[in-house]
């Protein structure tokens, strides 16, 4: 359990607890006035000194380990929790009073957006079709779509869906921003006029949180106005799109499919998504990338040098 | 064989041949001094009526069917050659005195430069793995390398690789210039400074002509330079990378490759290229998509346009 050396008064220094180490190495110094701990949540909480837990102010709890929230009712000192995910309501019941919390938005963004594009370009481009060739060692040229020149409707013109923006601009193609309410001033469409949109568009891609007025948002009439040909892609939650009313569309050869994200998650072995013609299925794999730790450790520096100097942290989640 | 109805003065119009049929539903009228004729290569030419070889001014030759140019010495009239190729070298000694040659350059470059980012984000982002694993109805996720950060070597930094660069800047990438000398003010870098690029960078993309300069220019001393884990990928044409230099670092599983062109072209079944770990091949069809039909359209009406102006065309290519 490294601490920093600094020359700080180890009365009024203010106690960090972060899980890695090392950022220093690459970030520069800490702020002289924070005493850095560490703790990576996969070594027993006995290790850590109880003067630690008794001090830290705050916490940036360690990512995708389960069940590091246990440690929130003996941290009597904390002022704020910062979590690397995106999704932090289940921390709201057990966050300690006078401690406020802060989510990952962002920090995804960029790998989930590029697993969404990397999913696009290998549907229009045929990529599964040359991987199965290559297995054959045929060589079999033919024509294929492409991603310019498509409309792409991003239903969930959000943190990620505008980071797919930015992408599939680049890649000449135009955009139909979708989210809850309309904001005519930004060009973004209101959910409500869905049906009238997906007639025009060539790829729809659902960056939805699971929530109940999106489940099964995408069900059997969206799919039914979708053009014939229309590639359907789902890197937000599997139960936003109404599996059961996409498997006909894509046994018929009138939709395709490339879903990171299913329902059921994860997708069981012997489901008929796995074998369906025009699918594409990778295992919620977009947000899982080397993206993401770099991004991770800019937010907690950022962070860490806001706290020390008493400004507000970004990415405040507020309480309901 | 239709014609314009224009009111065109017959005597003084001036003659077009285009390969395809309809522009004008979809760009608008033709200026009204042209009259467009239309031969898409594919039925004989005897089916053309003799005063249009004879009277034909501008020559959109079809695209991509062979042998059409030997109609060129049948044509005295000729005043521009447009190939919607991007190499036209070997129209050169065919071209009749007085007519002035024009290439295909830009029309290639959104579909190839997307081919090329799908073929990235596929390696980066394990899909071969995904589709591997779905056929076999596997769910199992892992950490992946990103797009996003990476240093991307474009060596050949022409049209495609300028387009190129703009979806991967776009994808949070660094873009590391190569061309034939150094332009420090746009910050190209020489190709005779590879060596000590390349052991920076993460992705190594060829998209280099086919010429003596530039055969095996990604030898084994580049290929060695290279860090491990690196990224080769190939869009220009085949033999600027050495093959057999290539796979010992494939099997040793130290590079990884992505080849949309290969050495020798097609690849035949058993080349042990089509099943080298860390291997993925597409036959040559970066530029073939739906990507290339507006983009060329458009250039033929806005040279019509030019002709019908007596403005200069564009895309000259210089007689040597
Ligand atoms: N596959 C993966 O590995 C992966 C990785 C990271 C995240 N995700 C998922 O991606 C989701 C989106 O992330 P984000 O960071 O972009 O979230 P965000 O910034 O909160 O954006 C969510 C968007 O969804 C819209 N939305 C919410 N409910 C809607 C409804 N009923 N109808 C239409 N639009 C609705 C919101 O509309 P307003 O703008 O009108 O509020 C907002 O534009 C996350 O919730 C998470 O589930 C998946
Ligand atoms: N896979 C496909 O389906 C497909 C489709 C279209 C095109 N292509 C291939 O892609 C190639 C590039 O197309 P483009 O339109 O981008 O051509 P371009 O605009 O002429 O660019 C070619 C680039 O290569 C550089 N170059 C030439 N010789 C070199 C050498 N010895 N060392 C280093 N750099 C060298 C040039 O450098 P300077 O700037 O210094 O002159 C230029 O930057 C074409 O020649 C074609 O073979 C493949």
């Amino acid at each position: 359990m490294p601490e920093t050396p600094a020359n700080t008064d180890s009365a009024s220094a203010l106690d960090v607890l972060l899980p890695w180490d090392g950022l220093e190495d690459r970030h520069g110094p800490w702020p002289s006035n924070v005493r850095v701990h560490v703790w990576d949540g996969t070594t027993p909480e006995d290790e850590l000194p109880p003067h630690v837990l008794q001090s830290t102010g705050l916490w940036v709890m360690p990512y995708a380990v389960p069940g590091v929230e246990r440690l929130l009712p003996r941290m009597p000192a904390l002022r704020a929790v910062q979590s690397l995910s995106a999704g932090v309501e289940k921390l709201l019941p057990v966050l300690p009073e006078g401690a406020a919390l802060h989510n990952g938005r962002g920090l995804h963004d960029a790998s989930t957006a590029e697993h969404a594009l990397g999913l696009i370009l290998a549907a229009q481009r045929d990529l599964p079709r040359w991987a199965a060739n290559q297995r054959e060692d045929l060589w079999e040229p033919h024509f294929t779509r492409s991603l310019a020149d498509c409309r792409v409707a991003v239903i969930g013109y959000g943190s990620i869906g505008a980071a797919l923006e930015r992408r599939l601009l680049a890649c000449e193609a135009q955009v139909v921003r979708v989210a809850r309410r309309a904001r005519p001033e930004e060009d973004v469409h209101a959910v409500s006029d869905l049906l009238e949109l997906l007639p025009d568009v060539d790829v729809a891609v659902l960056v939805l949180p699971e929530n109940p007025s999106t489940e099964g948002l995408l069900g059997e009439a969206e799919l039914a106005a979708l053009p014939d040909g229309a590639l359907v892609v789902n890197v937000g939650r599997g139960r936003t799109l109404d599996t059961r009313a996409l498997l006909p569309e894509l046994r018929a050869g009138r939709l395709r499919a490339a879903l990171d994200v299913t329902d059921p998650e994860p997708l069981p072995a012997g489901h008929p998504l796995w074998q369906c013609p025009g699918a594409l299925i990778t295992p919620h794999v977009a947000g899982g990338s080397a993206a993401f730790r770099p991004r991770a450790e800019r937010l907690i520096v950022e962070q860490v040098r806001r706290y020390a100097a008493g400004e507000p942290l970004l990415n405040a989640f507020p309480r309901p």
